[in-house]
């Protein structure tokens, strides 16, 4: 079983396999329409759930992102897909704030860690 | 078996469960130094590799990045790592370009697509 990650930081670390990762990689259309708030609430909706274990995310100059969600079992990560504020949100991103995206569920079975030593 | 993704545009696409993924989470440093060309090597030279499907990456302005590749097998991916360039791009990247990474080999069960209709 994994501990959660520090939720501070790109990065999420300290993470023990096996464990899950739900991979969202998704182009942004120009409209902001709350896209803003909405991202930033449905993170802080997916820290205080079941499971969780930490994010990685980022998002280029060209709308193009990817997120990584952490999650301890296949089951947490259904929990957190019925979430009716998740599934409003979801619905608005097919309907306004993404052109297109890619969702991949996956059991992280390895991981490595690097940190440059200071000095 | 999966085929290979398109590999135009920042999307894989059309890959069939059960293949793997590896995400690579990374912070760039500041100094550029060969970063570009290296990285566009290795993009190239990766494609080229025996069970190689599609690869996804984005960075923000900050430097921090997420590229995820897709694999056939975790047997392709160890190739992938004992390729000598590859090798050799690593030890750069561990000296020179990134002040930390996380990088985790996946097993990909399920994957959904969206993608908005024109019109």
């Amino acid at each position: 079983m994994s501990n959660p990650s520090s939720l501070s930081g790109p990065f999420a670390t300290g993470l023990k396999p096996p464990y899950w990762a739900v991979i969202f990689a998704s182009q942004r259309e120009g409209r902001d329409a709350g896209y803003a708030e909405m991202a930033d609430h449905m993170v802080d909706l997916a820290r205080r759930q079941p499971g969780f274990l930490g994010m990685e995310s980022t998002r280029d100059a060209q709308g193009f992102g990817i997120t990584v969600s952490y999650w301890r079992s296949p089951e947490d990560i259904a929990q957190w897909r019925l979430h009716a504020e998740h599934s409003d949100a979801r619905r608005l991103g097919r309907e306004q704030w993404y052109s297109q995206f890619e969702l991949r569920v996956a059991k992280v079975e390895r991981a490595y860690a690097f940190e440059r030593s200071a000095g």
